[in-house]
């Protein structure tokens, strides 16, 4: 058997979902633990989510919003008053049922204290957070009330999957409340209008902006408003939702005020959130056969520095140059940021801590030795090249150059996921061409298939139905950018717009 | 009855444990929600915690720690697994018993799906985070590990208090993992000293520093170190701890490695944490009859600017004059920090206005009229001074000076803070007058007693438990600083130090 040529394996064309897994344990960012589909995030997979959050939080205070924190519990009788919602979210609810342990007969510990009303472990808090805005509103001009909670929360997955698809996760959920249903509306779209900018600029991700079907609706919305990627299987992921939930909500809750009218209303609420999933949505969208690739823009450490030692006489001057060259990276900024350095000094081999940095993703690699010492020299890396490709530079022009060398890995990062997704995006007008599409070529490998459709459709939650039984292909959403009204390929009714199709996770 | 004369009612000295609440309210920190002992933390609150979250994430990180996740839920298993450990925590935890709802046969929903091994949810995660370094680490390369987490927890609570004890908490837990007993020791003594810089530099809060009798120590540690503080009534809070946990869990989870000397060997491990229970110590130190006081380096705003406009012709003058002062506050540092400004446009009445201000503890208070504007003055107050008490600056003049007013009140409660719990800590060398400094003076104020009293004590855990079931008092700790040996004055004993007592919270 040859020695595997790439870092993965498998590689992405021979086993996508086993490649995934192996990419996240290469680039240490998280694990399983014993506990069913709940995750341990390792300190390189939370520095991903911390710059995630620190992005996003500064981009939710500069539209408005504050920070707060609801309970973790949710009494059984909350979850209950929206009958959608709690439809929804019934069949996947860790419920706690007691308050202590006690040794039992056989002396071993078991639940003890019952509580009189069960609690649910939050899968969402609409219905805690408008218990909290009842109290807080009475009048119009407590209105409107925009906060934002970072929080963990917990849906019984029954099939986990790292970061995509676990019992517990981390996320942001932003909850208003406003005095008209246009200021709701408004809020809904600028919300998502921040996901949409923050997967572009920073996580090198084009996303399709659009709106819900009402079968793929948040149970107890009235509109969700999501943000679809394609990944590198041609599958789509949900990355984030901003829904308008009307005033279905402050009608569960009680969310009433006295209006500019004098009368008393219902408010309007919206919700909307991102979660860890957005890790595993970069993963799948730029990572390679070698491991995580990390847009510079979100990378914990956007260059490594390794120092090449190999003779205790020079190790000193080595470890100096390497601590100059970090300060003079520090001291300069790639869009509007300070540039992030780590130095691997660890006592390692060579060869094994670069191949390390490479399965991390770090954007650019520098190796400082005694040669270049001498020549005044850094030898350099790019994440988006070919590992052994290398450029020589002077040092003082390398500090110089970096912030225009991460943008441009930036730049060709997300164009390169532009074009994936362009070249597996269809334009679908018959009912044959759709189901072809969606049908795997090679049978040994189910999971390839077209990618995106781009087909119309006349709004009949029947056709969805139908083509779910048959290819497992949803609507992912109804862009808010088409071509106008044409005929549904299903049904030969018109259609008022065309959607996109796909699989998804 | 005459017109209230202070802004909270009642007053510290009428009823502290109800002006705490009060304290709270006014200042809109945070409310009991619904869920028994479950607080919503509101954004003026969640704004100090994230200002204690960024400083001390900084200082973990200046030590070389990182930030991770681990699940929310541990199985009953593993609390099990270490003795005490789950002696001290089976009386208050929440259990998780099914992970979903269904209808049952009145209609109404039941827990269902139950769990083979009911899941605890975390009070604290030496346990499950000891599973994962298990995992880690084979070899003494693989150590330290140094990782810290900021994450929610759980343990019920049958008196809860806002902030100072509630059934769930935010917190930061360090875990940590050593190759020698001599490292894990220097680890939590290195932790210790962060907590206290931290409450003396950015919460004004002097703090005792020292080790906990057994007793007091944590459920499973070797030795537990802590902060502890005096708040206005002359009780004392536990502000921190840092624990030495020695190779207990390790040798609980399994955390072994193979040594220097290829010996197999357990790690030694140690926990540190601090909650949102410094909220609640920083209220009760530093407020005061007109609601909170918050020292300058930890407030979410240092300034806020008040527009008065009293007429439409001058109102945009004067809101255009706010927003440059605002602008020219920003550009300045104070303890190398962008000086944090808010301006309140709100259509309020002003009184009412400046009155808020007050009880949100902001630091100084600036208001801008048209009178102002003609002038080129500003009226400003400090939150440390009466409310009556108003300075005119020049308005370039004021810019100019704030780094040094908030330095000046910065220093000023802390002097303040110290030179109270000076006041009220006495060496005390006679049973009769331990006695009598912790019985209360008055029978109608049984909350009033002495402070804390420095003592010696031969170590016996009988004397600990007599004078507990006697005055409610323990010993808070046996502190770093003290003056050499002497004799117990409740045993005649020799006793190896001083040691400090208080009723605490």
């Amino acid at each position: 058997m040859p020695a595997p040529t790439t870092a993965i394996q498998p590689t992405r064309h021979e086993d996508f979902p086993e490649w995934y897994q192996q990419v996240i344990a290469a680039a240490d960012l998280a694990e399983n633990s014993e506990v069913r589909g709940c995750m341990v995030i390792k300190p390189w997979g939370f520095g991903l989510w911390e710059r995630m959050q620190q992005t996003l939080d500064r981009m939710f205070k500069q539209t408005g919003h504050e920070n707060a924190y609801f309970p973790l519990f949710i009494p059984l009788s909350y979850l209950e008053k929206e009958a959608a919602h709690v439809e929804g979210f019934a069949k996947e609810c860790a419920v706690v049922t007691h308050h202590r342990l006690e040794a039992g007969p056989d002396g071993k510990l078991m639940p003890a204290g019952e509580l009189t009303e069960p609690l649910v472990v939050r899968p969402t808090s609409e219905t805690i957070i408008g218990a909290a805005y009842a109290r807080w509103v009475q009048s119009y001009r407590d209105l409107p009330i925009l906060i934002n909670q970072w929080a963990n929360v917990v849906r019984w997955e029954m099939r986990p999957r790292l970061f995509l698809r676990t019992a517990e996760f981390l996320w942001q959920e932003g909850h208003t409340a406003h005095e008209t249903a246009a200021e709701a509306r408004e809020e809904t779209e600028r919300m998502l209008a921040v996901y949409e900018r923050f997967a572009r600029e920073f996580l090198a991700l084009p996303v399709l902006t659009g709106e819900k079907s009402e079968s793929e609706r948040f149970p107890g919305a009235d509109r969700t408003l999501c943000i679809e990627a394609m990944v590198q299987d041609r599958k789509a992921v949900q990355a984030g939702t901003s829904h308008d939930l009307g005033q279905n909500f402050a009608k569960a809750a009680g969310i009433k005020f006295l209006g500019r009218d004098n009368q008393e209303a219902f408010a309007y609420t919206t919700s909307w959130g991102v979660s860890t999933r957005l890790i595993g949505t970069l993963v799948m969208a730029h990572s390679d056969d070698d491991g995580l690739v990390l847009p510079p823009r979100i990378a914990p450490a956007q260059v490594v520095i390794l120092p090449v030692t190999p003779k205790e006489d020079t190790r000193t001057a080595v470890l100096e140059a390497c601590d100059r060259l970090a300060a003079e990276l520090e001291s300069r900024e790639f869009a509007g940021e300070r540039i992030r350095v780590r130095i691997d000094k660890r006592d390692r081999q060579g060869g094994a801590k670069t191949w390390e940095w490479i399965k991390k993703g770090v954007p650019i690699r520098v190796e400082i030795g005694p040669r270049d010492l001498a020549s005044g020299t850094v030898l350099t890396a790019r994440r988006d090249l070919a590992p052994k490709e290398k450029t020589s530079y002077a040092a003082t022009e390398f500090a110089e150059k970096v912030p225009s060398i991460l943008a441009e890995m930036q730049e060709n990062l997300y164009q390169r996921a532009l074009a994936f997704r362009e070249a597996h995006t269809r334009k679908i007008d018959t009912r044959e061409e759709f189901y072809a599409f969606f049908t795997p070529a090679r049978p040994d490998k189910p999971e390839i298939h077209g990618g995106f459709a781009w087909t119309h459709w006349c709004g009949d939650p029947a056709v969805e139905e139908q083509i779910k039984a048959d290819l497992k292909v949803t609507i992912r959403c109804l862009p808010f950018e088409h071509d106008g009204p044409g005929t549904c390929p299903f049904t030969g009714k018109p259609s008022p717009q065309r959607v996109f199709w796909a699989k998804s996770y």
